[in-house]
C-alpha cells in the first residue's frame, strides 16, 4: 500500500499534526507514504513528490506552517498556465495528477484542506481517484465537523491580543478596533471577542449598523468606562443604506488597505469624538505553534484518515462529532457552509453579559 | 429575584469566568446576586455573604482561582465540629443552610462543583432547595458534559511542562517521569501526552506493567532515541503481582512523597539503567489565566445557568452536547463518572502514532 | 512627608510595576503617597488625585498600562485651552501646578515618563519643585540607563509575531515585512530581528536601499530559501534618491495608512516578483503583561526613586547601570538621546550571522 | 581555519543560539566547524565529532536543549574507566583530547560551560590547547559577567509558576512552598520572587530562621491576607540550631526527596496550622524556547566567540558588561563565584516592598 499526503490552501497551526500522525500511522501499518509539495503541484510534476518516513516528521508537532508547503493557486481543473504572448489560460490538469499518481504507484490520497480543497478533491474522487478529505479552516466555516484544527490557536491568539490593547485602551481612555480573521464566517471575532471581553463583536451573520456601535461606546463612557474594545471579522459589509459620516460609502472602502478596522475606526472617532485606533491582525493568526486543543485534534483526524484510508471510505472526510470522530460524505459537507447563528447560546449569553453585536 | 452562586473544591481555572458571566446575565435580568463564600461556609453563617454587582466581577475573566475562595472541606450534611475533648465529630447543618438561604431572600442558588459538590446540591434539592449545578472538574471526569473548564488550561500547561523536559530529555540522554493530575481518570495525562508527543503513557484505566514501558524505553534506545518521556496520571497503580525490582511492593508506595512518578522512575533507572527524573507538576494545573477554550466554555455554562435558573430547572446541571449547551438531571450525571475508554478513537490514534501505554 | 506620582506618554507596560513598587516603599517608610491622574491633569485640577496604599496597589504587578492612567496631551507649559471661537491656544499652567501641588501638601513628585515627561519634570524643578525622574520608553531611547521596562516585553512580543509569521512566510513561500515600533531609535528591531532570526532589519540609523533589501532576499531564494522576514522600525525613511519602481517617491509615502511596511512590500513585491505581505505590529507591542525582566527593573526603579526622594535627588532619574540602579541628572539625560550604533558588537553579530540591514 | 565547539554540564535556554551563532559567523569567515558530541566524549572517541554549517544549525534559535547533545560526567583529567572487577577508577585523558584535537586539524576549540567546564578548559589551555571559553550557567553565578544565557528564561519560567500557585493559594487559604533552582546562588528565587510578588524568599546567600518565616505568615493572616507564597532556592540550609519541632535536624532533611520545599512546607503547617503545600519546579527552568533576553546575549556571546577566535584570545571567556560584550581571562573568572549580595539594591527593594528574607 502506497499513499500521498497533500496540503492546500492557506496554513493553519496543527498542519504539521496531521501529517505527522497520519504518516506514523500509516507507516505503522508497513505503508509507504509520500508528500506532494505545494498541494497538487507535486503530483503534476511542477514540484517535488518526497518519501515521509518517521524520521521526516520527527519534532514537528508543535510547529506550525506545512512540512508540504502550500499554496492558494492553481485548482488541477483550472491551472494557470502563461501564454506566449504573456497572457494567461486556464487549462484542466486533472488527468495529469491521476496518471502521475498511478506512474508513482499511489494508491491513495489524503487531501488536507479547505472549502475550496474539498471540491477539488470531490471531482477527482468522481473521476474515479481515491481520496480521504481532511477539513482545514483556520475560520472554522467547515460543516459536518464541530470543530476544525487551527481555530482554537488562532481564537488564543486574538484573544491575547485583545488582552494587550485592553490595557492600552483603558491606560489612554481610547476605543481600540482589532479586525481578526473571518471572511463569511465570524466565529473567530464572536470566541475571541467573548473571552477576549470585548464590548463591541461585529460578525458577518449578524447585521448592524455604525450608530448602534457607537451608541455602546457612548454608553459606556457615560458610566464611567472610557474605553472601549470592538473586535471586527474581516468579512463584514455594512447595510447599503448606512453612508459614513465621512462621505464614504464604508462596503467600497472596506478592500483597501488599513482593512474594514481602520474604516470603522474613522467613524467612530468620528462620530463620538474618542480617540479611536484600529490593528489588523492578519497573518499572526495563521501561525505559530498550536495549542493542546489543536495538536490533538489534529492528530486525531490524521490517525482517522489513515483509517479511512484502511477503510476505503473514498470521497469522505473526517469529521468531529463529539466525543468522537466519523468520517462524512464530502458532497455532504459541501452543500453548505457553517455560520454563526444567530440565535445560538454563545450568542445569546454574549448578549447576557453584555456585548453588543450592533444591532 | 435574587440568586446566591457558591464555588466548592479544588480551584479550577475558569471558575472566575463563570462567576461573571452568572453574576452579569442575572444582573441583566434585573436580579440580584449574593456570594457564599468559601463553599457553603458562606451560607452557613462561618464565612461571608457578599453582593455581587458587575463592579465585582470586572476584569476578573482571565484570573485563575475564584473570588469567592473555595474550600475541599465539609460537606453540610457530615460538618467536622471540634467537640469538648479535642476530637472531631460531624453533624447535619443542612436545615441551617436553607433557613439562612430563607433569611436572606434567596430564590435559587448555582453551585459550582465537582462530584462532591453536586452529590450535596442534589441531597439539598431533595428537602426543597432550588439549585441549578454548574460540573467544575479539571480532570474532566464529570458524565453528561464532552467537557469541563478548567481541564484545556490543565492540558495545555502539562503540554508545556512536556515541551520543556523534552529539550533537557533529549540532550542529556535521560528518561524523565512526569506525573500530572488524574485521580481516577486519565484524561490529563492521555491529552497531553499525545500533544506532548510522549513515548509512554499511563492512565488509571488502562492495566501496565513496568517491565512493558521498560521494553518500550530500550527499544528506543536501539533505534539511536537515547531518551523518552513518560507521562503517568497520579491515581495510576500497578497490578498486584509486581513487585519492584528494589524490593518494595509499588501500590503502596505510591503514596509517599513525591508521588507515582517518582517510584517509576527509580523502577525504570534500575531496570533499564538509563538515568531518570521525576517531576510532580501538581497545583501548576489548577492556576493561571484561563485558555481561550476554557473562558468560553465557562462564560457559557455562567449564561445557560442563569437561564436554567430562569426556566425553573432545579437539579438540573449545565452540561456541554456540542455544540449546543444543555441542561440533565444532576442525578443522572451521578450515576457514573467519565473515564477514558481504552478503545476511544485518542487511545487508537496515540496507539498507532507509537505510543506506549504500558500493556 | 508626602509624595505623588504620576505617569505621561504612550504606557509600557512596567508602569503598573513602578507605581506599586514606589507605593509600597513610600509607604514602609511611612509617608502618604497620591496619584495625579492622567499624567499633570491630576495636579492641574483637570482630573482626579487619588490617595495610593497598599490595597491600591494590590495584584498590579502582572497587569500592562497603567492604574493612573496617562495622556499623550498637553505639556503644562504649553496647554491646549478652547477659544470662544472654537480655536486652541496654549497657556502656561505651570504655576498651578505648583500651587496645588502646595494646596495638596504634597512634599515631592515622582514623575514617570519618557524624554518629553523628563524636559518638562527639569523645568519644573528649575522653578524649584521638587521632582524624581524614571524614566520610561518602549523604545529604549533615553540615553544614561542601559535599559528601559517596557522594552524587554515589547521585544518579546515582536519576537512571538517573527515566529508566527515565519512558519507562515515558509509554508507559502512568501515575504514578509514586519513594522515593529522605534520612531527615532531601532532597538526592538535590531533585537527582536537577531532573536526572531529575521533575514533583514531597517533601522532609522543605519542608512538602507530597496535594492540591497532586495538583492538579499533573491539571495535567498538562489540557495532554495524561497521565503524572507523583513523587520522594520517605525521611523526608518529612504534616502532622497530612491524613488519606487511604482513612481511613487517613499519618504512621503510613509505617513499613510499601512504605515512603511506596506510600502516596503509592496516595492519588493514589485521588484522581485514574490509574493509579499506585510504587518504592522502597532500597539500589541505597549500592551500585556510586563516580563520578567521589565517587572523586576521596574521594581527596582520605583523602589530606587523612592530612595532619591528621601536623598533629595531633586532633578534626577533612576537609570540602570549595570549591575546596580544609579542617580543622574535629568540634564544630562536630556543632552542626547540613545541611539542603535552601527558598530555595536550586536550589529556586528548580526551581520556575522547573515543578517542584512540593506547597505 | 578549522574551530570546535563543544558543550558540557546541564543544558540551559540559548545553548543551540551560542551554537547557532558560532557557526554561522564561523562559516561567514570561511572557517570549518566541527562539533564534539556529549562535551568533550567526542574530542574523546567515545562519541562523535560531527561537521556544522549553516544547514545544521537551522531552525534552532528558538530550541532549547543542544544539538551538540551535554553531559554532567567526566572531566578529561579525572574520566571515569570501569575496572575488570567493576569497581571504578579516574584516568587523565586531557593527552588524549589535545592529540585527537590535533589530528582532526582542530585550530581551536569553543568551550560552553560553567565553572566546572571553565575549570577544565583553563587546564587545557595550560597544556598549550587553543580555547575560548562561553560561559554557561542558569543559576547566573558565573563572575565577571552580568548576566549569563538562560537564566532569564529559567526565572520567567519561575515567575509563570508562582503567578500560578498564586491564584490557587488565594483560593483556598493556602500557604505555597516553590522551590527553585539555585544550589550556591538565590538569584533565580530572587528575581523570580520579587516578579512573582512572593511573601518570603529564601536564598542560601541570606541567613534565615524558620520562627521569621512563620511570623511573616501569621502577620499576614492577622491582617486578612489568607495565603503566602515562599519561594526558596534549592540550595538553602537552617542555622545548625535550628531544630524542627517535628524532632527533625533540617539540614540532614534537604537532601531526600521532595527537597528542601517539602520539608519547610511541613514546619509551616505545623507552627501555623496553615495548609501549606510544596512544589519543586525542577527541570522545567532547564528547557524550553528561551526568551528574547537569552536568545540575543546567547547569539552576542556566539559571535563574540569566534571574534576572540580570531582575535586569538585563548584561557579568555566572552562575558556581559553592560552594554558591551568583552573578553576576560578564565583564571581571573575562576577566582570567584558570582553571589548574591545582601546589601544590593535588589534586595533593597525587595525588604521594601515588603518581602522577608526570614532574617
Amino acid at each position: 500500500m502506497r499513499i500521498a499526503i497533500s496540503t492546500g490552501g492557506g496554513d493553519a497551526p496543527g498542519l504539521n499534526a496531521v501529517i505527522r500522525a497520519a504518516v506514523l500511522s500509516a507507516r505503522n501499518r508497513g505503508w509507504d507514504v509520500l508528500g506532494s509539495k505545494r498541494g497538487y503541484a507535486g503530483l503534476l510534476g511542477d514540484d517535488d513528490v518526497v518519501p515521509l518516513t518517521g524520521e521526516s516528521v520527527r519534532g514537528i508537532m508543535a510547529h506550525g506552517g506545512t512540512i508540504l508547503r502550500t499554496t492558494n493557486r492553481g485548482s488541477p481543473f483550472a491551472y494557470p498556465v502563461r501564454n506566449a504572448d504573456g497572457s494567461w489560460s486556464e487549462v484542466d490538469r486533472s488527468d495529469e495528477i491521476m496518471e502521475n499518481a498511478r506512474n508513482l504507484g499511489i494508491d491513495a490520497l489524503i487531501s488536507i484542506g479547505g472549502d475550496g480543497s474539498l471540491a477539488i478533491a470531490q471531482r477527482l474522487v468522481d473521476k474515479g481517484m481515491r481520496i480521504v478529505g481532511v477539513p482545514k479552516t483556520i475560520d472554522n466555516d467547515v460543516s459536518g465537523t464541530v470543530m476544525t484544527f487551527g481555530f482554537d490557536t488562532a481564537v488564543n491568539t486574538a484573544i491575547e491580543a485583545i488582552d494587550k490593547l485592553h490595557t492600552t485602551a483603558e491606560s489612554h481612555d481610547r476605543v481600540m478596533v482589532l479586525e481578526v480573521m473571518g471572511r463569511d464566517a465570524g466565529f473567530i471575532a464572536l470566541y475571541a471577542g467573548i473571552a477576549g471581553t470585548a464590548d463591541v463583536i461585529l460578525v458577518p451573520e449578524i447585521p448592524w449598523a455604525m450608530e448602534k456601535v457607537c451608541e455602546k461606546i457612548r454608553a459606556r463612557d457615560a458610566a464611567g468606562r472610557r474605553f472601549s474594545i470592538v473586535v471586527v471579522a474581516e468579512g463584514v459589509t455594512m447595510p447599503s443604506g448606512d453612508v459614513g459620516v465621512m462621505g464614504e460609502s464604508l462596503p467600497g472602502q472596506m478592500k483597501r488597505v488599513g482593512g474594514v478596522a481602520d474604516t470603522i475606526a474613522r467613524e467612530i472617532q468620528e462620530r463620538t469624538g474618542k480617540e479611536t485606533r484600529s490593528l489588523v491582525l492578519g497573518h499572526l493568526q495563521r501561525g505559530g505553534s498550536p495549542t493542546g486543543y489543536d495538536r490533538l485534534l489534529a492528530t486525531r483526524f490524521g490517525g482517522a484518515a489513515v483509517e479511512a484510508v484502511a477503510a476505503k471510505k473514498w470521497g469522505h472526510m473526517v469529521a468531529l462529532q463529539s466525543p468522537h470522530i466519523v468520517t462524512i460524505p464530502i458532497v455532504e459537507v459541501l452543500k453548505e457552509s457553517k455560520r454563526v447563528e444567530p440565535d445560538h447560546d454563545v450568542v445569546r449569553t454574549a448578549r447576557a453579559v453584555g456585548i453588543s453585536f450592533g444591532d
